[in-house]
């Protein structure tokens, strides 16, 4: 993908999302010792850059596909960018997510808009359900990261930042399915003055780290991670953009990546996701390497469920 | 006290605190029916709006009571805020803390620089102990909230709120001891264009409520709110001023505070602390009264135990 690709999905999508604020944190510029740029997606639209990748694959389908809807199965973010992108576009949006996802998720997805159409809690049901959607309704399947109209959403997030700070020396993101950090990757490669793009990853669902590697997708073994968003696989589409463009993934425990929740929530005062805390864990273990830098980190989402919070004396 | 004093205030202090932010929220105002302005002082310096008024009271004192110093008694946010006030202008702080005062406020003060003096926990042992430091050392005394000087600083959240929406029609603000809500309505009075102000506070502590009925300084009967920054009494320098410009006073119930706070997290993803969810919950309960109109709302601090949150399923 070009630059000129990225600069077309920005304007497409920009009246439909938030140019994000991005914050700073002295306490944790002296507890890192470097100065970093908090860009924070978790005031985007529906509280995460899932609405970028959304509304730029929903505004490239024709009248025609318009017309139909669009489908997905997801239970997190993407259900619910999903479901407002296409709303906020005039569009329908079908939601295929497993009868026991929990109600606080339906209800959202249902809050913006989306049909919600359930089937039995396996990968299988989920994508054959999905298909059954695609020929009957005649909508079309929307990849929630490994899809090029989806990456490039993502990676608008990162050309904000850096329109905004032009001269940062790195950007950490979290991977999960990677379309954000291949996003992310084009975006600091095309904007960027040699700014690296470095992931940050739960040792409980390494298959980002592994793949760079051995050079080829590898599945996660397991995925007993608290950042929830950052369970899934990457994929064909998104794979060769990080090999290429990604400096390296930095892999970090779950307690590294509940201390820097606890850092964001009680410093910042703002509510970011265990799955953006993963994105600031990877930057403090590295951070012999970054002394004085100037870096940015993208904070992913702010979705959390109040009621289920792993802080503790 | 004049408008000029307010003028003088913000310009002393300005070098020393943030400039918050003011944020929206797009539902909010659906649920509210109003256009809300919310003034983040949970972004602050030591995460509240006290450092104003802290600030405020040090950088009045004479150069020989700085370098004698500053002394309080607070187990609260106005601890932090003399602490770390006191550092930046390099004054000494000493605050009288019971000894069975939460470990992670004293660390919060001493990681501002403050000396903890303890004693028991009681009123009788904080004030005769405080009363110790002044005559031992020759610090100054400075009140939480009834004193003109820490009134005064407080007044300056509402006075860059009316800079920046000079329009408003009405700011509401939470009522504990009083400082607040007297700086704010000096604010209004002065800068808003009849920028009417009205005060939260919880059914459970509800002193200013009734003193604005009966006329006099009343005692609260209870203090059982999780709403702790508003347990405190109204003085005789504040309940002047909130009877001459405050309109009146809204008294919410714990649900209700909590129902708030959980629409300010789970929609701003800003972390505000239950004091902060009484100004939002009084506006909710009035919300009839004031259909389409522009309003502020004084988010007063940010600091909360994140081990002990109110939200349940």
């Amino acid at each position: 993908m070009q630059q000129q690709n990225l600069i077309d999905c920005y304007k497409r999508i920009k009246p439909y999302i938030h140019n994000t604020p991005v914050l700073t944190s002295q306490l944790i510029n002296e507890i890192s010792g470097a100065s970093l740029f908090f860009k924070c997606e978790n005031f985007q639209k529906m509280g995460a850059f899932k609405m970028r990748g959304a509304t730029n694959a929903i505004l490239q389908l024709s009248e025609e596909q318009m017309q139909r809807g669009v489908v997905t199965h997801s239970s997190g973010n993407f259900a619910q960018a999903l479901a407002l992108a296409a709303k906020s576009v005039g569009v329908a949006a079908y939601i295929v997510m497993p009868f026991n996802a929990p109600q606080v998720k339906k209800d959202a997805v249902l809050g913006y808009g989306g049909v919600i159409i359930e089937c039995e809690p396996t990968l299988l049901a989920r994508e054959t359900t999905a298909k059954k959607v695609e020929y009957e309704m005649g909508a079309t399947f929307i990849h929630p990261s490994n899809d090029n109209d989806v990456i490039l959403g993502q990676g608008t997030a990162c050309l904000e930042l850096l329109e905004n700070y032009p001269d940062l020396d790195a950007v950490f993101a979290p991977v999960g399915g990677g379309g954000l950090i291949a996003g992310t990757a084009l975006a600091a490669h095309y904007f960027g003055k040699n700014c690296k793009v470095i992931g940050g990853e739960p040792f409980e669902a390494d298959d980002a780290y592994r793949s760079m590697q051995s050079g080829k997708i590898e599945s996660n073994n397991t995925t007993n991670t608290i950042a929830d968003g950052l369970k899934t696989q990457l994929g064909d589409k998104n794979f060769p953009i990080i090999q290429q463009h990604v400096s390296y993934i930095t892999r970090v425990s779950e307690t590294e990546i509940m201390e820097a929740m606890q850092l964001i929530w009680e410093r910042m005062k703002i509510i970011a996701e265990p799955s953006s805390a993963v994105a600031l864990a990877a930057m403090l273990k590295e951070k012999e390497m970054f002394k004085n830098k100037k870096l940015g980190i993208i904070v992913s989402g702010g979705n959390v469920d109040l009621s289920n919070l792993p802080f503790v004396r």
